[in-house]
């Protein structure tokens, strides 16, 4: 595994460090990959050096900042030393690009603060980890990857080159920490964020990012649609450690004035290429919403509730004509190739209710997303699949296994799916079912769902449920696939729980605070977290007790735990279980020094 | 399937009724089911006429009514009628029933005020649902579970009689509304409350019972082990309207003041005696946890996480003699049969971390409950087998095709299983997973777990958020298992929102609080109720809106959805799309007249 050149980086102590803090591992070339470390305790009364080693886990809060000035450029000197992109001028930013209101009123928003950067695109050909790793090069971005995921960085190449795996890394977004999607590597988690027409500000935004990033969203998707969608991106991008998706086709609604019929491809186009330049990662696409598959969506009992899939759809039919994403789809490939934006091909038929679950429409598309990956492929561009939706349990592992079938083991990207239509306000939980489900038959990333869908947009509490659910399902889904290392961090969560090092307990949590406040509700005092006893059984009898004392025999007579009992020690075990049970017998808790 | 004589008794309407009320479905002998009914409101502008038929939910909250009186005794005109028990003195409640706290205090808590009753026990030979259910006797109670579950009386005899299901019901506790835990039938909920010696009241815990049923639980377990157990346990029995179940080893301990190694056989009996004649419905024995399995945990990560199990593995290690629950266990049975007290044989071995699933531990004790199931059946005595923990998602259908197999299809009753150990806080989620998928598996009965589990007692908030995190999980289990009538609420509550019936997807849901509440956050006026969007596309482009355009479409020209578009109505839909596009384009929110 790659573990790096073994050095690691810390900001410097000062004797009363956090258990909790941000370490680099440095590999080669100059590469620093970002861990979170929870340093851990002796259990009580031990000596320091009974600590157990720290635990390091995924960090993908990036380095932080002032949001007007953005991330460090991480990445620029590894594009820039391929010598396969060069700076030009790019598009001309108009006032249109942010919206019917902008031109209204006749004022954009702001611009962006920081500072500028002329957009990349390549000299010729594709330039995209695909690309690469097809020609048997590891890229910096993969050495990132590999050290990110305890795997060999050869490995992470062949799976790039297979299409099994994607790292979404366009070269107008260096500040991105590099991350790779496919059923080899973790588990990974999108939130989206995004205004809309009704609602948000750049400011909630650009908080929303760095909220998600904390709890562990491996990408976001910008799916705003209201004013100042242009500006918004920019701030989003500029501040993001994290690969950025958006769906080309809500902003380019936008500029025909939110009239689907009078889209065009050129209109797509200029809005594909101005996202390009600002640095998106990848695109949803809905090219597999044709023409002959609407009508397959008249009987269903929710339609088509994708908004992609719906304007097309509305395209299709006003205009009688196939889909115009899929037949400038090679065109596409092309623009997409030349930054290495990502495909996610949309699933604009997905099924709304669990009744429509992989029925004739849904199914129809996906085929066509097979031949689109295809397609993609053979122009160099990197490829995920988009799923459902509202799937029932039950017909889950047949969409998995169809989706590795037609589209050849791209990685499968699927938003939850929802096990059941019946409770709205709680789809996080509906959902995560369904995704830790379909994350263990193999989906490579996740799309989170807030506990506000089908009521209203997420805010900031939401946006944090609806990520701690989704890490919940996507390490359950490693845990289930063997994923290396993932296992460490529940066995060192466990064991911190069976010494009843309760703060290192709270540190390992996925949410420390919360895990930290809700103990604290019921047994508040300082004397409580190094208590042999929590508020379920109390202080006289606790669950665990007697696993400890049969340790505690054992090592007191030099034996094994089983041959203490084996050898039948009968009126040994009396004795020490009568002692034992002093300790805990109606005693109230009593302060006991931690090492 | 039993839908009873098709008389139904509603409460008095005044024109304003709300949208969910409470209605009993009448059957046979006089026996009234009460189910949640959600009438329905027809489409924004139709008529009345239009409305979908009313959707009547599976209801566990009972009658209600003064906690100081108690419920009716809907079963005591069947039970007496079988004649084939008696009212007796019964044993003598002392002071040292409701713990050491009244004895040292000399004074008990003030007694149940409610009207006493004489316990009542068998003439002779058992008085069981399985017992009566081998005889090919259909009682009341099997009736009353076939209404309630849309299934033939006949299929619930014979499941039961077969020990594949239970129907829980001491003939001390006739306020119960008789259910069936079996994977036929709708997967079922425990919620689990009692006072520990840390935290809570009486009060307290007979309002979490009303909170529970009230969110569906369908049994709850009081597992009190703090002061007034006695007296507690009564206050709920007197008031509960589902099966109760508790662990009577935690208040045998109580009688030993807490020193497991001081219980004894007459202790335990002494207290089973106790519980039955208050009307207790179900027992959790760890009848399975030998001595010589007790070495096996040694090695474990968390060793033995169950109380139950610890007291007796201490038992068991202190005497250096085998568990007194399995040398004594068809005594036991025989005085359970005499009461109609159900087994939940009690995984005292289960695992407390994903470490330490299906480990030989668990699965030597699981073998033992097995040849246990044998046992008390031969004495006529209804048992369910409970099962783990924490098991990561691949090893789930395992742990369930063993427990079938070696427990010869008894139901199986399970905690969780939690599918991470990372997430303390969270285990409401983490858990759900686990509990869905083993639900598809076969499971028929999950015990919730609530976001406090391994950090605190759980308070109102968090017996809801159980609650709810677990109903999904029946729910989702529910539909993957085809169970009749499980679809029905999913696609009632989805072309609700297909329809933008924005009230009765409320009403529909299974919290319509909470939905309500996230929807009026962002679209608060009571037109968005009507609104033909929402907040996530806003006003301009609906994500539906392509579907009911087709739809109409059709409608007007009187042809099928699919011929519309089949067609080629290429002038007819350009125009269509452009009409319809300003229904939605640029204006606000406008009220829309409901029928």
């Amino acid at each position: 595994m790659s573990r790096g050149t073994g050095a690691v980086e810390r900001s410097a102590g000062n004797g009363s460090e956090p258990a909790r803090s941000k370490v680099y591992v440095e590999g080669p070339g100059g590469i620093r990959v970002p861990f979170t470390e929870v340093r851990l305790r002796p259990p009580a009364g031990a000596p320091s050096s009974q600590a157990e080693a720290p635990v390091r886990l995924y960090d993908t809060s990036g380095p932080g900042g002032d949001p007007g000035r953005g991330l460090p450029a991480l990445r620029a000197r590894w594009i820039a030393a391929r010598s396969d992109t060069e700076e030009h001028e790019g598009r001309t930013v108009s006032r249109r690009d942010d919206g019917r209101a902008a031109v209204r009123r006749h004022v954009g928003p702001a611009p962006w603060p920081g500072p500028g950067r002329p957009p990349r695109r390549a000299r010729s050909g594709p330039v995209t980890q695909l690309h690469y790793a097809r020609a048997g090069l590891v890229t910096e971005e993969m050495h990132f990857v590999a050290l990110r995921e305890q795997m060999e960085p050869e490995d992470v190449r062949a799976e790039v080159a297979a299409g099994r795996a994607i790292i979404p890394a366009n070269v107008n977004h260096p500040e991105s920490e590099p991350m790779a999607i496919g059923q080899r590597f973790l588990v990974k988690v999108n939130a989206n964020i995004g205004n809309s027409a009704v609602t948000s500000s750049v400011e909630e935004e650009v908080e929303k990012l760095t909220w998600a990033t904390r709890w562990g969203a491996d990408t976001v998707m910008d799916l705003s649609t209201g004013p100042d969608i242009h500006t918004t991106r920019e701030w989003i991008l500029r501040n993001s450690p994290v690969p950025v998706g958006t769906v080309p086709v809500y902003q380019a609604l936008e500029k025909v004035d939110g009239r689907p019929e009078a889209l065009t491809w050129e209109v797509y186009r200029d809005t594909v290429v101005e996202q390009a330049e600002q640095g998106v990662d990848y695109f949803t696409v809905h090219a597999g919403v044709l023409l002959r598959y609407v009508p397959l969506t008249a009987a269903r009992v929710t339609g088509i509730v994708s908004r992609g899939g719906s304007i097309m759809a509305a395209w299709c039919l006003a205009h009688h004509e196939e889909n115009f994403l899929y037949t400038h789809f090679e065109e596409l490939c092309e623009i997409m190739a030349s930054y290495d934006v990502a495909f996610s091909l949309g699933d604009g038929l997905r099924p709304g209710a669990v009744a429509d679950a992989n029925d004739e429409a849904q199914l129809s598309e996906l085929r066509t997303l097979g031949e689109l990956t295809d397609l993609a492929w053979s122009h160099g561009v990197q490829v995920m699949i988009e799923g459902p939706g509202h799937v029932p349990l039950h017909r889950i592992a047949e969409n998995v296994e169809l989706q590795r079938q037609w589209c050849h083991d791209a990685p499968f990207y699927t938003l939850g799916p929802l096990t059941t239509d019946i409770a709205p306000g709680y789809d996080h939980i509906t959902s995560a079912i369904g995704a830790a489900v379909i994350g263990m038959h193999g989906t490579a990333m996740l799309c989170y769902v807030t506990p506000k869908e089908h009521l209203g947009l997420p805010d900031r509490d939401d946006v944090k449920a609806g990520m701690i659910a989704y890490k919940i399902a996507a390490h359950a889904a490693d845990l289930s696939k063997g994923h290396p290392g993932a296992q460490e961090w529940d066995d060192a969560l466990s064991r911190a729980r069976f010494e009843f090092r309760w703060e290192d307990q709270f540190d390992l949590a996925l949410d420390p605070e919360t895990a930290r406040a809700y103990h604290d509700e019921t047994l508040p005092a300082a004397p409580a977290k190094t208590a042999h006893f929590c508020s379920m059984c109390g202080p006289k009898f606790c669950s665990m007790r007697i696993s400890h004392d049969v340790r505690r025999m054992a090592e007191e007579r030099g034996l094994s735990p089983e041959e203490v009992v084996e050898e039948g020690l009968h009126d040994k075990a009396v004795e020490f279980v009568s002692a034992g049970a002093s300790l805990y017998h109606e005693s109230p808790p009593r302060p006991t020094p931690t090492g």
